[in-house]
């Protein structure tokens, strides 16, 4: 069995048990969970951790050159190590839908920007819930509101400081949040900035192309007087 | 009748409209209206909802493809949804300037520099008001002053923090005027970017093109001595 | 006389006032000057006025389509009217000393650079002085060093908060660093961007131009092995 | 010996020096070392100033147009003066493992990739160590992990405002630290920029490309039917 054959049959599976652990993980922090409850949603994260890491093995022993794709998809292994990261499995789902673009440029901004959408609300909301889980003993964000607008303040690199964690985890999630959200003023910029650079040089193409065409024209022409002349002088020999 | 024929003859009405709307709109929040002056203003919110609902249900029912008109202007939906949003409507009507301008690739900035500055400046004026109605009652911001402050604060992503959202709703503001802060930055550094992307590649192309022209311009004197050589012949021929 | 025998006349004594002026107001506003001091500082403002007033006014009168000058250079009309943003007037001179540069991509950067430099510095230390001179009587704002402090934590959006202006017009600057700001960030962002794609696009030319010169090549091969098949029927219907 | 000989000599055991300096540093500040072991660090610090200072002066005699050198490396007499950039020597060797890359455009991009991620992780590093050396006697910040919290959020322009620097030493370490934070944003931007526009445009590339060969094909096959012409004539004359 091929990687490829692998991928199809499980894709689907697997981001429906990301849903599910993202639903659990959500239900039991912002639950606060405890006893019969809290074993259920455990006992789910469990399966779906058991699911991941099942299928980052059996993906690393299908892959043809193992060392390479071992060291391209060093994200995948670390969605089975770091629970909070599952949910990013979406992402592989959602740029499928973007597939049915047509032109090329177009598409690619259209990945790109489904993309960041998609990495961007899912960083936003799952960095919540671990920063509500992380900080909601000793800290300041106490609900799931509180983490929510935290997670916007820091991703937007806003920063008012209402919200700060306290926690050495509430701070590790809190850089991520920050770095992430420096790549989100990046592929704002970068992708505006291809769109209207592409745009611009596109108008600019069109005068440059019109310019090239015409001297191959003018090249045409003096090669179809050549032949003119040769078939001129065909028929004089010939009359 | 078309799309375009009603576009035509309810553009301006509905700016009007939308300026209309901001006047009552920013009278009652920074007045803090009560009795006869709410209700006037409240009338003018009111009729001003109207029109707009009016011209998204005629302009749908217009709309050729209409599944797709649907999909490509939930914007304006969102305008009739959303009071807070119904002076974008302005942005339209800016643009109707900025078709003056010459050169493609400068109109094109020049399209987006309007609209950039057209939706910043109206984004901090209109959340700057909405947060002052939602936050006035309970929260730290209590003149139009601060509001704008704040805004600014907020949309540069500069948040020093002394003046900070605490209803739902305020928040809820903040999250967008945020949101537009990043896509501003975006803006900046794009329009920016492409206009020294297109300065610097005009320099280089100037020199691009010399060069294939003039390796055109060889091609052309070879083909060139070529019809000479087989007139010469052609000559000898007759001679 | 033309508007350009007025500008070489009188661009360097103006820049040695706007130096002179900022010498004046740095004084005044650092020093807290009264008496005597104060009239001297105040009397050599009052000059440099003058000269940027008479200056303006002659410009205007020099310029050719007068409408035009007026429209492009309302930067020259904030200039006298407003006497923080004096000292721009140096920029022009530092645009000076890159017209040395070679190459045209790099010198376009390298005057981007040079002006956002010069810009970016004469922002801070001019709104640290106008911030100080705002704040010191009832802000938080007291000495030159705290002021360069939030004026550089302003202009890079950082927005500690530690100091925050209170005033109306240390707000009114507060607004234009941060917006100045925004613009810092977008200067370095397209510059780097410029850059990259640039010396990408290079690397790439250099292939596509292989590409073509070779196909070119091949044609004159084509055309040649034309003119040596005439030669030889040539040749062999003399022998 | 030339300059060059002296590099690739040099070069290795200066970067093993930096690692050096930058643990004995560590060590002195985080442990807040006194007597016998605080003289051990200084001595490894003076040893690895020494080096440093040796180094600069012997590229300094070897380059060959040396004013030239110098303007062109103040980074170096910098990294001389300044103790805190020493280890910025190690970007040399981390560009060393970049020469390895294939295309040139992904081999610039990655090359200013590594550039910015070492860069960046080193300044985190290295300004937190500064700042705490500098604060923690008087200031907020008094353990190493505050301090990285610290420099975190100041790098990402986040500015929370929980911990800010309050000496002049601290302050001045932070303008660093954000303008790095401006220059993190900008690179980014640019990289992420430059590689959408490299896709966008050699999409673009690929169908001009198509139109172009498919011209030159026409012009090549209105040659071959010229000397297809020619061979007919002179199969004629013969026959």
């Amino acid at each position: 069995m091929t990687q490829a054959t692998w991928r199809r049959w499980t894709d689907w599976p697997l981001a429906g048990l990301a849903v599910l652990f993202l639903v659990a993980y959500s239900w039991e922090v912002i639950g606060q969970l405890h006893g019969a409850a809290e074993r259920v949603s455990e006992t789910i994260e469990w399966v779906s951790w058991s699911a991941f890491a099942i299928d980052y093995v059996v993906s690393l022993v299908l892959a043809q050159p193992r060392w390479r794709w071992f060291y391209t998809h060093l994200i995948d292994l670390a969605i089975v190590a770091l629970p909070v990261l599952r949910p990013l499995r979406l992402l592989r789902v959602a740029a499928a839908f973007t597939v049915l673009q047509r032109r090329t440029g177009t598409a690619l901004r259209g990945r790109v920007i489904a993309y960041a959408i998609g990495a961007g609300l899912l960083l936003i909301y799952v960095s919540a819930l671990a920063e509500l889980n992380a900080e909601q003993a000793r800290g300041h964000i106490k609900t799931i509101w509180q983490a929510l607008w935290w997670s916007v303040v820091t991703i937007t690199t806003t920063g008012y400081g209402d919200y700060t964690p306290v926690t050495a985890t509430g701070k590790l999630i809190a850089v991520c949040v920050m770095f992430g959200g420096v790549a989100l003023i990046g592929v704002v910029s970068a992708t505006l900035a291809s769109w209207i650079v592409e745009r611009v040089v596109e108008d600019d193409e069109a005068e440059t192309q019109v310019v090239t065409a015409l001297e191959l024209q003018e090249l045409r022409d003096e090669i179809r007087a050549l032949r003119l002349e040769l078939e001129r002088r065909s028929t004089d020999e010939s009359g």
